[in-house]
């Protein structure tokens, strides 16, 4: 849920999905579902829909209340929609890239949108345009789109199950033609995608809060390997593929969802305050408080307060206005990109010895800079926990993580890291113990980030 | 620290103050400042410098970061300079009303700030104007402005110590001259006021949250009666008037300040947790969790938490992506408004014993909607715990409290309230326990929304 | 007419007036006035109405059409209207001196839109600051309302004849009350200003071209030292000073108003006609073809051409593009500022011995330019022929020219300037045959910037 | 050269192209331009750019001057670039069809702006469609750049030698890939496109007023059915088509193109000059003056005025003040859409008998509201000259003329024409006489909007 990400060392790129069929206000239920996802992808949003037989579209760089007001709402008629929120890489060109993509190709009009990456997506191109396929974006999407295309099969379902087997990689997706709405996840599941139902309404969104928002039931999640058609005959499902073993991205449940969302049949909050806990387990401190790095830190601050009986509080206070144009903060100051975000609260912190949790360290920057913070704010010591295992394997699957280098885990020891940090205990989460925590009753989720067992052949 | 304000009850009107002396990067400096006091008014935020004998300024509506691009801030050199951020009544006129007011007058060049509200400013107008005097805004400052001009005093600090005893009201007063730098605060000090030192840089502040931003050191704040005068002859202290029972808005505490401030002499966050900490003391709860209403409510829930011994949890999450443009919801939601800012944490309410703890209440209407999105949550009873006591009295020193009869507590019973808002039991914070909490030896501060002693002659 | 500033010698800071009195859309009319003045000022516009009892205003940097979009127009009902284009300075603070001007002040709300300049504003700023008025902005017209503000008289129509003749200097000016419109011109005339009637409403406008667009009829000009006010009694004239000798900016037919408006009693197409033929009778050429600088000097090259019997064509080709946002051209290119405003047709230019006829001369500079880029098409020969006299005197009566010693005429002979132009001959208009063009009578116009007669006291 | 469109019946969608070789400032230029070149397309615009290796792009709608601020042409760099200006559809989708065309495809990476039409371009995308192309704009330019990825052909060359032929219809096309520039007319030569030369660059250009803006000299026309290819080794060029007879679109003459370009080897001024002399010798008139409407109708008026020796004068004021955002004229006035654009100069009108010369006439409707307005401004008597034979037939090669029955011609005589427009006399020119006037010596031109001779195969 970041809105800045100068000094950040956080992962990016979990895109959001939102799809209705069978609303007349399609286009604004779309909006309120993308709002509730816009911490998915703050890039830039889109919101396709289905009128008259057209697929009318709008997208644009920046916020989905900054994009969609009202006037350009109503210019999105239709029943069904659907929308996308995006973060990808800066550029001049980089809102060509924006979602939905929409098509027009031999079984008509085709939008889609999409969560994920191809990980074969560049010899799929290739091989795609020595068939004569042109590309007018760098999406994953528009790979399918032409595969789609190229695929001699009666109708989009069967064009859609000949195509999908020849992609390796992860996926989540919502399809609109002029009559239908259509979810697809990949066989792993790396993605959430989930079917909520709004009187005779279905909708498809990344996660739950953005049902709860329009005040949707939550009826179930597309499974992996599953096609789930919505028309006028109602609710379909097919298969694509043979069961694989699952692999969700654990890294849902860790930071990119918000706690209110159920992921993947749990509620993320609870979810990560039990990995707090487990954290209290594995290594305890010796403390006087329990602090978080907001706000993606704080439930399992909670859960780590809960288990180790040391208070939870407030030791460092999010700004939240800031937006796109902060300037450049003066060079006169040290440590500045942190402190615009995170004001320390002196009183909770001095002369305390202090827990504090974050959920995760990718490159170690910003955590430096975070604890050089509170060093000055006087605490009289640091047990740094991290709720995730050390990152040491770069993300094949669609979050922007560096390259392995630059992780801070990648080829450091747990003393040599503790040293960079300059903290006096440090303590991260064990596999074991993550995997615990979610509950997992054997492989049901991918681990690679951690362990290099990347579950895709690659 | 709200950004959406079509359904809120709670309080606005709390203006931000900054001002710099003797700094290369001044307008840099208060851009910091003001973004660091976005909380207190996101209607419109200006900045004036002192430049070669001339007052630059830049104001405009919206957001500091959105105003103050470095485009703009380059037109700013000068190493004095003020800003406000302010919020305020709505209307194709409203900015003019916006804050620095640079004027000439006999004496030069003058530039002010304000937070407060003069309460016959009414009265002073019709004089002014009897006598010449033309208003361009709705501004108190403006009333301020004529009295300096009208004064017969040879220099700007006379005219001050002759027309501040002329104005009844609350005001905490950044001005700037040419070569001068100017801090002022009423004779009860309603609002709040610090100074800050940065290498040879003085810093004026509303609160100290802004001052740590930018690495100044907090010396003291500006006191009641106290005239501060910063110029090359450094700093400089004047009274305007007697001593007088203080009174200190007991608000800034409850809800204005950021909880990283310290105020009147307090750590905000501190005190917010010894509130509910008196809280669960004066009205204990059988529950199973306490819950806030983010993020005003938090610091006192964590208090409640500890002293009653019920663990906190967070149950409703919040959504920070709510912008000056989002749309009108739907019709066909209920409760809609409060559900764009707040999801429901359906995991951790559900046949949950809630304790819910707000910072107050004002209309009631928000409250009302909180409430009902909890009971469809499914929690078994909601114990609802308010760390204010009831407040039945308009402010009239510049909080944009609506009429007396449109406040909950005004006319009701407890019991008339409780029924009003479907809650299993109600408790609000007494006075007393306020006083005790906020370590009051003695009428420090202004209660008169609680209890109708307004101390200013009215 | 001008749009681009960068290269331009022309004069500017002709400011254009409208108001309208018992209209149902007197907002929309205003913009629509505003819109047929829009040539006379292109930095900011604003409009006030009247409505119930207040005065509602926007005012705003930019183009009308820019400004008053129609959700703006909505906000601003009421059934009296007053509004102003503004040419002027730039700089961050420019904004604040927008017109109209809305104050306060003992007789109730008050709005006003100037046109011209005080000579005594500084004096009369000094004077009004030593009895206490305070200046926002740096505008003439805040001094009027001072010593309206000041007046010891019981109404605004009594203040007026006791304030006006203590200014000195050129000023036509609409004011607006809740319930009254008032037009009122300077006892010289330097400024146009015309009253019109359509159906039961009255409106006032600097030139009639604005009449002619919303169909009103021309009644006939305010009169020098006349104060017409509209209010339910109908219209009603006073005279506030004696008659004295008339000085009509006769600028205002040479370059400012539109040719389609008729100013001063006579239609300035035709003047500038009549204007090219004198021109042609005191300096005959032997040429092939009359071109003009458009589109300022078209008129007077089609009298140049109907006198003399040379055939005028269309030689230099302006493209109406040119925006506020046009970029800096590069610097590989030589004469750039004039080109990409003008382009030359070869085909009319190459081998011929042209006419160039320019409506005036100030610095000189885009002459240059414009001279040289005909120079590179190809003509045999130029003969220059301005149809104003050369521009000795700097203006001090709101024309914005630079200082006497920048202006190319002020010490230069005939022949100097000749030989910086490099132009085979060049003419320039008598001040004679000028005042005979324009049927002068006998000293109705102010020809100080020619002779240095400046008609006031300075 | 309209910039308001709602009371237009002028034609529309003559875009702009200009592209650079081997300038260090390529995207600069390309500005500059595109700006000479904004009358063919106010729509939008955009700039594509070669710089190492890759093709970056801008598009936007909008004036080219308020899209192409600096900041955005700094991102732009590398030494080949190419521009289009574009007027077309309206539509909130509209955006996707801004050009140029920048694709990845299986000989890398190619961009294409394209002025004109494809006839058959609906059958062309169905066989594409069929054999798995995706069509993700609705641009012509889309189908010729699958037909060059679906070739075999070795190179873009031989693809394009291959891919042309297969294309029915009106086209001039620049491309570039990362470092050719590549400039292609149609085998009838509908649409222009010239070659410029700038020291070491080379420029291609829709008309030469932008060769001359950024002073290159003007080398020749690119040729019908010539590819002229520019790299690395010098400009080449290639015929792609057995030679036809040529079409070349007389409406460039008539009303797209600047008076002070050279087209198909000819001024527009000097054609349009002889025009009017053709049309006064055709239909010569008793009257007092000659008017035109301007711009479009200027140069053939002087012509007319030339020949029938009766003078030409202005009689409508053009304000060329207005932009997109102009609000709805009030209800209130009659025939408002023309006069907020044209206002009467009656001094030159009243009691006149006048010729009124006009470009063209489409549908009829704004030039019955000019002739009303020139009624109501008291002329005695109006001859209706039209520079251009009745337009009775629909353009089919880009111009956006609308269907048969709507053209005021199609189906009506000259005295129905005359009674419908309420005109003393009207005279068109003739098909013979413009094909004098434009100095064909044999079916060089398309007349098919006059006669209904359409040079393809339909």
């Amino acid at each position: 849920m970041n809105t800045l990400n100068d000094f950040s060392d956080k992962f990016h790129d979990a895109c959001g999905l939102f799809g209705v069929y069978n609303h007349e206000d399609a286009a604004k239920l779309t909006y309120l579902g993308l709002f509730a996802l816009q911490h998915r992808g703050q890039e830039s949003a889109g919101i396709s829909t289905s009128h008259k037989g057209e697929l009318l579209f709008y997208k644009k760089n920046g916020l989905v209340t900054h994009i969609f007001i009202e006037e350009v709402l109503n210019t999105l008629p239709g029943n069904i929609a659907i929308g996308h929120t995006r973060y990808s890489t800066a550029g001049g060109s980089a809102f060509i890239n924006a979602q939905p993509l929409v098509i027009n190709y031999i079984r008509g009009k085709l939008a889609i949108a999409h969560n994920g990456h191809f990980i074969n997506a560049k010899d799929l191109r290739n091989k795609l345009e020595q068939n004569g396929s042109i590309f007018q974006t760098i999406s994953d999407s528009e790979v399918l789109l032409h595969l789609l295309a190229c695929s001699k099969k009666e109708n989009l379902i069967n064009a859609l199950l000949e195509s999908l087997p020849l992609i390796n990689g992860s996926y989540s997706l919502i399809l609109m033609t002029p009559d239908k709405l259509i979810g697809i996840r990949d066989p792993f599941g790396f993605r959430p995608l989930s079917i909520g139902k709004l009187n005779n309404s279905y909708i498809l969104a990344s996660e739950t809060c953005a049902l709860n928002l329009v005040e949707a039931e939550h009826l179930r999640d597309v499974e992996p390997s599953e096609i789930v058609v919505i028309d006028k005959n109602g609710l379909n499902s097919l298969k694509f593929s043979t069961p694989k073993k699952h692999a969700q991205c654990i890294f849902e449940y860790i930071y990119f969802s918000r706690p209110d969302s159920n992921l993947f049949g749990q509620n993320v909050h609870n979810i990560r305050k039990k990995i707090g806990q487990q954290l209290a387990l594995e290594h305890p401190a010796d403390a006087d408080v329990v602090i978080s790095v907001p706000d993606s830190g704080i439930s399992a601050s909670l859960g780590f307060s809960e288990e180790s009986g040391i208070p939870y509080d407030i030791g460092l206070m999010r700004n939240h206005y800031i937006g796109r144009t902060f300037i450049s903060p003066l060079q006169i100051f040290r440590d500045f990109g942190v402190k615009i975000k995170l004001n320390p609260i002196l009183n909770v912190l001095k002369g305390k010895r202090i827990v504090l949790v974050d959920d995760s360290i990718v490159r170690g920057t910003t955590s430096k800079k975070i604890l050089s913070l509170l060093r000055n704010s006087g605490v009289a010591s640091i047990h740094f926990r991290v709720s995730s295992p050390p990152i040491k394997y770069s993300c094949i699957y669609g979050i922007d993580t560096p390259e392995r280098d630059k992780l801070l885990a990648a080829h450091r020891s747990m003393k040599e890291i503790k040293n960079y940090l300059n903290v006096d205990s440090l303590g991260y989460l064990s596999i074991s113990g993550l995997l615990k925590s979610v509950g997992d009753d054997g492989n049901k989720f991918c681990t690679a980030c951690f362990d290099g067992n990347y579950p895709t052949e690659t």
